[in-house]
């Protein structure tokens, strides 16, 4: 079972790393980093991840893995990611998205008149590619799943997992990563945190998303 | 605020990047990914993760990360980070572990008669360091943060940045990241989790995790 995560640079590393984490551990994954340009990428905390692969050399996996972050906007526009995800979405079992991740997902037109995620400051921008925004953690349309905001990766790779190699093996691996989450607050959604912090991120927003000018 | 995060060959990935996405969004964070031998890291599951800073060039980080994995038994023997380790300890606001990583506080002699959490398959071991395994998922004594397996990160990012910025700025970050878990299953610890599940990972750590033979 063949795993694509495209790395990019200012991506989220979180995004990349939740599903990672957990597909990684299912029996017979092979995981490649990718790119159009091998090399070090910069996440958008400077961390340097390293995408050994080419996408050439990524033509056809099984599974792909589109994570997000402020770099998505210049992913969004780069027709040799694009290409290679249509290509690789006529022969993946499952492709994926986490975060603004889906937003590539829709650049490539993967996602015209289906339901999708994405993080809940960009989830209006789905429209454009034809889309219908779903505030839900993880929504699986077909063989597409998109994951909502950074951390909802885990959750995502999870449910996949158990889609996978069946639900034993998905609550071993959750046993492994010991997910028993004990957020201290309960904030992590916009339905549930503080106005505050709902204001605070979507008045931030409007420098950090490209076309979120709606604010 | 300067927080090193220590990156090493066979880490486990999420243990470092749960707290690192959480730390990297408080107000002044600035990060250094640090390493004896600065360059590539290969995580357990072959990712290459960039070491940019040496340990000698982050000598006195107001916060240290110290995550865990396989490579962690290299890294309790390694002088040069137990002695680096010591003496940031010493000027340090707090010092934080995640899953194994638990085990090079102790080697590095910081958990003597602590309380302290690790990965739970790894929790016995803390003892020989002089620590009193504690299954919680953030165990906090002094300025001594240890978080529990892999994911457990993430809360201990949170629960850290409420300290350091208040619970307006943790809400917020927990709110950015989307984290509102709802795992597929509720078998993220070993009180909860299927027992072959547990039977499954503790056989198999007999092969994993040194100095584990009882099992």
């Amino acid at each position: 079972m063949d795993i694509a995560i495209l790395l990019f640079d200012r991506m989220t590393a979180l995004d990349a790393i939740g599903p990672y984490e957990v597909l990684g551990r299912v029996p017979g994954a092979t995981i490649a980093y990718v790119s159009p340009e091998p090399g070090t990428k910069r996440t958008d905390q400077g961390l340097g991840l390293v995408a050994d692969t080419s996408l050439d050399d990524a033509a056809h996996p099984d599974i792909v893995v589109i994570p997000g972050g402020p770099g998505e906007t210049s992913v969004t526009t780069d027709e040799r990611v694009l290409a290679w995800l249509r290509t690789a979405h006529e022969t993946t079992t499952w492709t994926t998205s986490v975060c603004t991740g889906s937003l590539v997902l829709g650049a490539a037109g993967l996602l015209d008149g289906k339901r999708a995620t994405s993080h809940w400051l960009a989830l209006e921008q789905l429209r454009k590619y034809g889309a219908e925004p779903t505030l839900e953690r993880v929504v699986i349309e077909g063989k597409i799943i998109t994951a909502a905001g950074v951390s909802a990766g885990i959750d995502m790779g999870l449910t996949l997992a158990a889609r996978l190699a069946g639900d034993e093996v998905a609550q071993t691996i959750q046993l492994g990563i010991e997910y028993d989450p004990q957020p201290p607050f309960d904030a992590g959604s916009p339905t549930k945190a503080p106005q505050f912090s709902v204001d605070f991120l979507r008045d931030r927003s409007r420098f950090v998303l490209a076309g979120d000018s709606s604010g």
